[in-house]
């Protein structure tokens, strides 16, 4: 293997393929990234196993020669001495050769690097997905789908299919469900192109973190393929592979309540703030709790109290009042990320009494629905 | 106690005093940070016994008044529930009164908080510094002395002097040494009004280090008055008071060799690129150890070799070479702290055989010395 390439091209691809590389996996070889030189291209692999992103780097881009390949081949070097090493080449122009026994000679201005290499034919295969469910979303969608609902999924692993958003496909809806059973965050979207063959899947809720993070923020195509053990998210530039989580994910739908008995509608922001303020006093203490009241049917107030170190009250003012009186307990941070989840904007918020789920919708758009369990605090 | 106050000027204050208090404190009432309004303004004051910190924002600024103060008197509140309190107010105007039994209204806008205080009467006193030697240096001065001389100090507690820098007036000059016994980082500063009777003392690096991150990054004078337990460090904003380290610290005057055998000039920021790769396959093998070696009377290589992972090789030009052929091995660690303080000018590095100390000076100032042991390799 030898080719000529630009470390800032080479750079951006080891650093979307190294989110994939943990440093406490037990195989070895998953330690390093692969790198396949053809005269296509440059392809980068980063896998610990339940992720592998891969990356690629076209020999040519809008005219441009961004890799001169002499000799096809493959390699393993360890990812985070790669990555450490093109970082720091004194160069933009880098030249990486294999000699025998796989050192791989790194050079760059007048620097010269000799790694010892591991061979790549033991790196794992990435599987076939040519059979799979397929349909597409645009990357910005698809980052905010995952922003709005992977906040929820369970952090215990004594259920482990909880530790994923649970994708299903309902009517021309994907719809996007994630629950710890103390609340609940749900994203509906409408989609021409979905496949109907597609069974309900668990996504682990790690994997559509990294996946955030490696897409771009715009309308950038991604296709997504499903089968039962694996889900694939392709770009031009990125494919990004997880396995899927084994269990049945629960029925969900029984747990939102189909009447309430107060309704309320007020700035997603003010209330935010007021509740960040108030958890204040409340941390550490029972859960982290805060109480909202009905004042009057123009007010709330939203309070926390901790014998210990003090107290605090705010009054908000609601636009919208319907509906029973109201005094209920619930822990600030399932609120707070809720509401970040629904961005403040105007929410609508609706309650079926003080021990029973209460729901969280913005005004401007259906497609969000969150939901929390209140606290008993007598 | 009653004042009104802005909660930006407020807050600039408490981030400022927060740095001395420790999480980590067994002193109770050190967790707190005491305020003490007067007509004059308000005083914040935080301690971890070793570090206190004071700020002070007067009533009337260029004309505008800061605080209003309706009720002189004083209050101990908890410092990271206080600072997050007033960081997250939600507005500008901040009332703060203290009624009955330590309890303290926190109201800024509709949000209205209780904090229950402590007595301030039972919070520490910060000595006196009337009969205390006495300078003044520009804080900006005062940061660079610093940042030049206090990354060598040691990082074991076993000889407790020399986790301190040393200062001590020695004809004209201000003379601030640090030492860990492997590397020595000196610093020499002409100026007037030194105090003649003033004694060597160490200052422990810890205080240094933040003292710099409480100094603003100009020339604002900083009034420094010195006795044999505490060092204080005063400007029209904070008052910064260290305790000083007990021991005599060592006469490191006889390490700097007097002759050399070998000298070079180069650029210092090459180098340090340089043996920042180099050190990159020198990582977790025998103490990060890299070579330079010099190659013929314009170059040199710094070179660096773990039979594990790989080697790198790397040539630099020297501007002058004088003296013996050498090739020699160090912490590339150590030569990048080093090179760092020195930051970049054309350096004058001279040795004086391979298992002897070297210096490194920069060609443009003799203020600034570093010493550096070598490390044997063989």
């Amino acid at each position: 293997m030898k080719f000529d390439i630009q470390r800032d091209h080479l750079l951006n691809g080891v650093n979307d393929v190294l989110k994939a590389v943990s440093s406490k996996t037990t195989i070895p070889i998953l330690t390093g990234i692969k790198l396949d030189a053809t005269k296509d291209g440059l392809a980068l692999t980063g896998s610990d196993a339940d992720i592998t992103i891969q990356a690629f780097i076209p020999a040519e881009k809008d005219g441009e020669e961004l890799i001169h390949v002499t000799e096809p081949g493959s390699i393993v070097l360890q990812a985070r001495m790669f990555n450490e090493i093109v970082r720091k080449l004194p160069t933009n122009d880098v030249e990486i050769e294999v000699a025998d026994s796989y050192e791989t000679r790194i050079r760059s201005g007048k620097s010269d690097f000799h790694l010892i290499g591991l061979d790549a034919s033991e790196y794992p295969m990435t599987p076939d997905v040519t059979n799979d469910s397929q349909f597409t979303l645009a990357a910005d969608l698809l980052k905010q789908i995952i922003r709005e609902t992977v906040f929820a999924v369970s952090a215990s692993e004594s259920r482990p299919v909880l530790t994923g958003v649970n994708w299903q496909v309902k009517d021309k809806d994907l719809v996007c469900v994630a629950t710890d059973s103390h609340r609940l965050a749900r994203r509906k979207v409408a989609l021409d192109n979905l496949p109907t063959n597609m069974t309900g899947v668990a996504i682990p809720g790690k994997s559509l973190n990294e996946l955030s993070k490696v897409l771009p923020d715009d309308q950038t195509s991604v296709d997504i393929y499903l089968n039962a053990q694996q889900v694939v998210f392709k770009t031009n530039d990125v494919v990004f592979y997880s396995r899927l989580l084994e269990g049945n994910y629960p029925d969900t739908s029984r747990l939102i309540p189909e009447e309430y008995q107060t309704t309320i509608k007020l700035n997603g922001k003010e209330l935010l703030q007021a509740i960040d303020r108030a958890s204040l006093l409340a941390r550490g203490d029972r859960n982290n709790v805060v109480r909202l009241s009905i004042v009057d049917n123009q007010t709330i107030e939203i309070s926390s109290n901790s014998p210990e170190v003090g107290k605090v009250e705010e009054q908000i003012p609601v636009e919208v009042f319907e509906g029973d009186d109201l005094r209920i307990s619930f822990s600030a941070k399932f609120m707070m990320d809720a509401l970040k989840a629904i961005d403040g904007q105007e929410v609508v918020i609706q309650f079926t009494g003080a021990m029973r789920p209460f729901i969280l919708r913005s005004v401007h758009d259906d497609a969000i629905l969150q939901l929390i369990l209140p606290v008993r605090t007598y």
